[in-house]
């Protein structure tokens, strides 16, 4: 151990566990904190402890929720007859916050992958069936990732509409092939989006 | 707000106080932990919580400390005939890891600087002062930062080691100027610190 103090060594461990932050960075965000920002680091460890606890998901969409139902669901405002399909809650905020989308969201919470025991039920297409069921969506957008796994949830997608009786698009060309709609940047992702295409 | 979820648009929110975090890396920190890792998010928020709360510092060298004493200050293995002066805890764990220094350490946590009302007194120095008359230290390694405030307060350093009858040194050139020991590779801050020269 490289420092004085063994609880800041175990702080500097534990900072590890976010995405991209090695033993360098997880230093100096340990000491920035306890030597210039208590009060922010106070509010990080509540919120962090909140979200941990409280944080599931909504029992409508599927996407991160502390109620039963979301923010999005539950907003009138937002337009019923649109359904936004993605695999995780991170692929909705991409969109949320590139487009000027303001309809309803699925997430899928994975993609199909048999050899990952992720079928239909684990994404919840039981749930997606019922919704389309309810009649009130009128167009399905499939905003599932241009992968391969990605493609062939799509395809499982376009059934479940076509049963459904309920139109399917999908994001336009534009989304380059291998890529995932995490890492894109808006101007594109708002580009397929808004030339979203017909599924067959 | 971009999330369904007002708890985890609050976790983006407080990730902000993490140095070098933007709200782009903010939401995939706090994506990523929600969905793949709550166990380390769970550690990482005790961790915090305890470390905001319990560390202060040293009260023999000024260094982040859970206990009265450090465990520097506590090792009897360490050498204590030597004391190295640093600004701040992250020099102090730059030149533990980059060295193979094993003497003991004092922490001014600052550098003089009468605008900022940072004098003799709020970094230490009559601490300092008690401790070379203590007459076991036998070199003094000064090691601030090569700035402006930084060489004033390694001047006054001098002229307290020459007091006291301790020998004093400075890091080796090789340490650019104006730099930040914080941020240099730590093979040219090894050589710096081996290469350290009496002071006058
Ligand atoms: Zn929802
Ligand atoms: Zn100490």
């Amino acid at each position: 151990m490289s420092t004085g103090s063994p609880l800041l060594a175990d702080l500097i461990e534990a900072l590890r566990c976010l995405p991209g932050v090695g033993a360098k960075t997880a230093q100096r965000m340990a000491f920035h904190m306890l030597e210039r920002d208590r009060p922010g680091a106070r509010r990080l460890a509540e919120r962090l402890a909140v979200a941990v606890e409280k944080v599931g998901n909504c029992r409508r969409c599927r996407g991160f929720s502390e109620q039963e139902v979301c923010s999005f669901c539950a907003n009138a405002s937002r337009d019923k007859h649109l359904l936004c399909v993605v695999e995780t809650p991170v692929d909705q905020l991409a969109i949320e916050q590139a487009t000027g989308y303001r309809g309803h969201y699925f997430v899928l919470l994975g993609r199909l992958s048999p050899l990952d025991g992720l079928g239909p039920k684990e994404l919840g297409l039981d749930l997606l069936a019922a919704r389309l069921a309810e009649g009130e969506i009128e167009e399905m957008i499939v905003a599932t990732n241009p992968t391969v796994e990605g493609e062939a949830t799509a395809h499982m997608l376009s059934q479940l509409a076509r049963a459904a009786d309920v139109r399917a698009s999908r994001l336009a060309h534009g989304v380059p092939l291998g890529g995932e709609l995490e890492f894109i940047d808006r101007g594109t992702l708002a580009h397929a989006f808004g030339g979203r295409q017909s599924l067959l």
